[in-house]
């Protein structure tokens, strides 16, 4: 462990003007960068489904393939989708302005020349769901919160449930559209799409998401005590039986008979951005400290890598993993999909039984100034079905979120928001783990 | 002028956490603020020859007449402008994704379906220029650059240049097309739009801007050193007898024979966002600070405002006040169009005979921390025509201008990015300065 803790790449992340020497951690470094970077720029954006999401799987297997990865293999699946389609809205009435908006994945679909109506305004999700039933009949919900950036993320689970819930209430009291303010916490005029969801019986409304500057505006323009007559046109349809896939790729451990070590994070991303923080940086990461941990010597368990498809739309490619290697042993999993900024705390999910394989964690990324969290760890999306199927252990290295739903299913989730200094101290964070998970001789025991 | 100085709003600009308590500041300060926000949210966006720009001359003759000014109208006039139409690009290949691009004011008009073409990357303005002849013909142009903020403003002259002259100069060459990096210094997926000019005998050709990422995102690509075909689609066109104006309104002064002091903003905005920074700020700052000069004993001069029309799109309004007003004299003239951040430095372009008059208005802004400028005011597009007519005396209230190509003909110019106590240390130092020139009994020298 003593060359990953003393390595240049650290020193660079933890002092600042420090520069890089020892090779194996330059090379480190520029295999998270040169990921990241080729992944956004080379493929660009890659909706689940799309033209350009097969291109990334492509790119990413030819990637692992050269950069040592064994048994790299794509596979195939089928899954529903959305696709995209023209997004527009505007104040009809009482001051004529058109509005930064994108539809939400799943979103119902308007004619071309669009839908128009009055705009009825909540508060909240809570002010929405205690509207009358067949209020809001004729009419287009809009949907206010109040969500704020927090270094653990914790808005994104209430806040977004206006996103998630709030068309499908509207839709149930008789709106024709919904809009909600973008579950975000920036200040640009770009928006934050993402999946919306359908309570069962619910026949699915056009739902689309305004940029922060324009869920305040129209905040003010309700102020003004007039009637609001709002246009929306959101074009983009659901469909079934869209191709996707996950690449998965090895890195060979000592003792084949070992149940693996599974890290994942997902290729596909939202299409208005190029997905650098969601989640090309994951994959960056978890590839670069996949490597790192190799790089002495070859580990006692082997490590395999899921770049996962489809985990946007619905985490389609994480359950069919679990679907296709469900029957294979694993014996811990972990995801990187919350940035490239500072790991700041590692939570577990260990058995009583490996304590002391948890304590050596701690104690091990305790120089580079993570924190002990008491929660529990729950991978993420793309390792969560396996996790589920298999009680896997567990173990996540938490991000500062703090201004990653600025970020967050927006045109601004480009490359220039990786910060490469963070980006490197979470591949150390990651090899540090990895190093340690992946010679762990004695039994990594199910979790429940 | 101690009333002024001392004022409850000034002592909250200077003293953060310092609460308002004067009446009569607290009242100059929710000018400022119900001016920027009025003109904003209940107009919006206010396009130079628009249907929005005519809601905001009746706005802002209502405005003026509510506040109290005098001699308010609207002076219509006829001028050629800028029609947006759809506005898309992408890269074709390698690596097919979409950018985030605004058409360039006077574009030329492609067809509905857009136009192709191969790209070829220059990274400055100079590169350009030293293209061969000919070089383009059948190709688009992409033109780089490295504008940084500053706090006086001092990239946009050079790097505005690359919006202004290189589409004219690519079609010079053969180009069918031409794109630029915004002229701006942020990293969002916000292009900033702008008047691109033709050089005499050029025709012509699609011309737009695409946001700073994209910008950084096409020279990675270039960097791969495959050919990059791109797609562009800009139908906007330039569109003769376009109908705008200006609204003026007058604070008389006690001696009606002197010659009145005219302070200079303007109304229409870019059409991508709310026009706050660009230029609701300035008109609310002019006009708030007008009102608080008169607050205690009328001013013996008149304060003339001018909220010009069509500023954006060539200078319309400042040259039809001309045209309208030349006749009348005109004792000094004033202007405020670089945001609403604070003011840091005041510049002056007077008359020999008139240096007590400058070194008083130095002496009464050094206490708000202003400084003083050794370089010549001009005024600013609005009322740099009547002040190259008449050769008036000018202060320029210089305000800092390190974020404002952050924001600068982008969709996040809104309401939100105005600084409320910045605000109001506008107000105030524009205060001090009509304070001391509306009052001076001497006469205001022509300068030239």
């Amino acid at each position: 462990m003593k060359s990953i803790l003393c390595s240049a790449a650290l020193l660079a992340a933890l002092v600042p003007g420090v520069a890089i020497a020892a090779p194996e951690a330059v090379s480190a470094q520029d295999v998270a960068w040169d990921i990241v970077s080729g992944l956004t720029t080379e493929v660009g954006q890659r909706l689940a489904g799309s033209e350009a999401e097969e291109r990334a799987r492509a790119w990413g297997a030819e990637k692992l393939k050269t950069l040592g990865f064994r048994n790299v293999a794509v596979e195939p699946f089928i899954m529903r989708g959305y696709v995209r389609g023209t997004d527009t809205a505007r104040i009809v009435s009482p001051a004529p302005q058109s509005l930064a908006v994108t539809a939400l994945g799943y979103s119902g679909t308007t004619p071309a020349k669009g839908i128009e109506g009055e705009l009825v305004y909540f508060a909240s999700l809570d002010a929405l769901k205690a509207a009358p039933a067949g209020s809001l009949a004729g009419k287009i919900a809009f949907v206010d919160h109040a969500m704020r950036a927090a270094q653990d993320g914790a808005g994104y689970g209430p806040y977004g449930n206006v996103r998630r819930q709030g068309p499908s209430i509207a839709a149930s009291k008789g709106a024709i559209g919904a809009i909600i303010r973008s579950a975000g916490t920036d200040s640009h005029r770009n928006p934050h799409t993402g999946v919306t969801t359908w309570a069962k019986g619910v026949a699915p409304i056009p739902a689309g998401a305004v940029s922060l500057p324009d869920a305040q505006q129209i905040a003010r323009l309700v102020s003004l005590g007039k009637p609001i007559r709002i246009a929306l046109t959101l074009t983009g349809r659901t469909t079934d039986n869209l191709p996707s896939g996950n690449v998965i790729g090895e890195l060979p451990g000592r003792d084949p008979s070992l149940p693996p070590i599974l890290v994942g994070c997902h290729l596909d991303s939202w299409d208005l951005g190029t997905g650098a923080i969601d989640d090309a940086a994951g994959c960056a990461i978890i590839t670069a400290a996949a490597l790192r941990a190799q790089q002495g010597d070859q580990t006692l368990r082997t490590i395999r890598v899921l770049w996962a498809g489809s985990e946007e739309v619905g985490g389609f490619g994480g359950e069919a993993y679990a679907k296709a290697h469900g029957g294979e042993p694993h014996a811990l999993a972990m995801e990187s999909d919350f940035g490239a900024d500072r790991v700041w705390r590692v939570q577990s999910k260990l058995a009583p039984a490996n304590k002391a394989l948890g304590d050596r964690i701690v104690a091990a990324l305790n120089p580079l100034g993570i924190v002990f969290g008491a929660g529990e760890a729950d991978g993420g999306t793309d390792v969560g079905f396996i996790i589920e199927k298999q009680k896997l252990a567990v173990i996540d290295l938490n991000q500062d979120g703090t201004r990653y739903f600025d970020l967050h299913h927006t045109p601004d989730d480009t490359l220039d928001k990786v910060d490469p200094v963070a980006l490197a101290q979470n591949v150390d964070a990651w090899a540090v783990v990895l190093g340690i998970v992946a010679n762990e001789p004695g039994r990594i025991e199910p979790t429940g």
